[in-house]
């Protein structure tokens, strides 16, 4: 049976990269002998030009039915002053939800010959290897928020919370992935401020039980976003809430270089998955031919792993990637200015060819 | 009339950097003629040993009948199980509310012949020089937070308010700031997703209008965690809500090299402030005369600038420590391994003999 894959490209360069992308599944199907059903599905800014919402119901529908999410990137300069309702993000969000997409994975390593490219020193880049696995359907995203008009003026309220149940869930898919790993689990909070973290922490405790295997260390989020820069090569899975972990997974996203590279992989109970690149749609580079595939292909990658359990395509993929970069071809993004890049296209086929 | 200073040393290495900042305002008074008393007062996990609460009421009246309040720092693992109120942070966060201090100053600098001790490449460091304004008395630390259990577990919730006078201040704050450095200032929010932060930025919106010879960007929480690695010197002014504030000044903190050196100053709305480090307690390290008073010295540059208006004094501090820097002495914790690093104490009687 063929696997059911829901392609949204959405907005600015979204639809380029996504082409890669599909490109890249179509060669791993005829390597591997897979078969691959695509289906595609407005999301963003152009579903709110052209039906109205961001999420158009028959594109959660197509969700629904398949068996993973392929997805470019929402967002442009347009639709930023739109309402909450009428935003490109809020697509991502109501995705997440809707779908029950609980857990993020956001891994960030360094790529052999791209050191040049992160602006930190190379000895402290040596061993880089983390992933970020954060909660994304709880916490302040999605508690009560409200807005009213007092006689002295405005006041504005977020709500965060967290059900012993959410935070369980995540933590035990952070304690699995470990074992997959070095074994070394960092669980980040601000337990001397919240009343959540604090819940969050016990419910740490009691699962790291279960696990006598991996190390288990608490840290605070303020420390934490100063160890990630001063000595990234100490983490191996940190798991966190979801606006920690919003703030934690771009920090060191960019640590490694380029945030054109860093794929990720949004996940719920089951096999199923949405899988998109960590950078954003890049309107300033539309249609040019010029963006970075890199970051989609490895959420392509990811999809291969996570949703359908074809490892050997999934390394082969990643494989694929590392050979192309390692032969010197970058695409401008990444190209140290003077030297000859390659377009979004010719990347793509030339990762498409060695898969 | 003598400016009355209370001074908190608190614990872990705070008694030990307290005396050289306490040094350096004697060796100020000396040289410029001015007068100022000294009134010490129990603060943090001492406190709680001693009579059973991290601020006791007679240090918060005797931080109120003083012009200024010089901190070390608090906690150490002794008290890590403690519950909240017992909590030596919590003297810091009770002094804030209390005091009125809702504007915290965190300037982030490079010393020169420092740029080895950082570890971001060197020319990433070039002309970084910003200041992180965070807001300290608002926010998820002090909104309501409970904690309940029900049927399928607990569940904890935090709340995070604003009003638009708290954020009004703060912001009139940070750009007044800007007009006496370069003149740029970047907000920084999640109003992509929080109710707070569009409430934030419409009213930085608003007072920007009184400012428009300062440049003002708006920039996603997420997004400047990444910006503040990529390239630092971007920034001059950054102003932000409490709990994004704790993480992006530790994070700028870390990026110019040890946060031994770093300052803080926090403010309400007339001269009195409290002067701290950045840096935390360091048990491991207390009472062997090896901590690094730079960032205490610095915070009584700021006292006698912000509280005082000591301009000259203040430079003459910042001076005397660049001075002693240059001419190569070091603490423990920058000396190079190998180089002969000097003593807390004789780090600061040299720089109490440059003033
Ligand atoms: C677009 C925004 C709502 C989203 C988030 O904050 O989750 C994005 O930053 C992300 O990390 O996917
Ligand atoms: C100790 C803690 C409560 C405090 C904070 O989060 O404000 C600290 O991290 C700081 O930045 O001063």
């Amino acid at each position: 049976m063929a696997k059911k894959i829901a392609v949204l490209p959405g907005d600015g360069i979204g639809p380029e990269i996504v082409d890669e992308g599909v490109k890249v599944l179509r060669a791993v199907a005829e390597s591997f002998g897979y078969r691959f059903a695509f289906r595609f599905g407005m999301v963003g800014g152009g579903a709110i030009d052209r039906v109205g919402t961001p999420l158009p119901q028959e594109t959660l529908d197509l969700c629904r039915d398949s068996d993973a999410v392929l997805l470019g990137a929402v967002g442009g300069p347009r639709w930023d002053d739109n309402p909450p309702e009428l935003r490109p993000e809020k697509a991502l969000l109501s995705l997440r939800k809707e779908l029950g997409l609980f857990a993020n994975l956001r891994p960030a390593m360094l790529f052999e010959g791209m050191e040049q490219s992160s602006t930190l020193r190379p000895e402290v880049l040596k061993g880089v290897d983390l992933i970020v696995v954060r909660e994304l359907t709880g916490g302040i995203y999605f508690g009560e928020k409200s807005r009213e008009r007092l006689e002295e003026g405005e006041r504005a309220t977020d709500t965060l919370v967290y059900h012993e149940w959410e935070i369980e869930r995540i933590v035990r898919r952070a304690f699995d992935i470990a074992r997959g790993r070095r074994k070394r689990v960092t669980s980040v909070d601000k337990a001397n401020v919240l009343e959540s973290s604090r819940l969050w922490r016990s419910v740490v405790n009691r699962v790291a039980e279960d696990y006598p295997d991996v190390e288990l260390e608490h840290m605070l989020v303020d420390n934490c976003a100063m160890q990630v820069v001063r000595k990234p090569s100490h983490f191996d899975v940190i798991v966190t809430e979801n606006m920690f972990g919003d703030i934690l997974s771009d920090e060191t996203a960019i640590l490694t270089g380029s945030i054109g590279m860093l794929p990720s992989a949004s996940l719920g109970d089951g096999s199923f998955g949405l899988y998109e690149p960590v950078h954003g749609s890049a309107p300033d580079i539309a249609g040019q031919g010029v963006a970075n595939p890199v970051a989609t292909i490895l959420s392509v990658a990811m999809m291969l792993r996570h949703s359908f359990g074809y490892e050997e395509a999934a390394r082969a993929v990643e494989q694929a990637v590392r050979s192309v970069l390692a032969a010197g071809y970058r695409t401008a993004d990444l190209a140290p200015s003077g030297d000859l890049a390659i377009g979004t296209e010719e990347f793509g086929d030339r990762v498409a060819e060695a898969v």
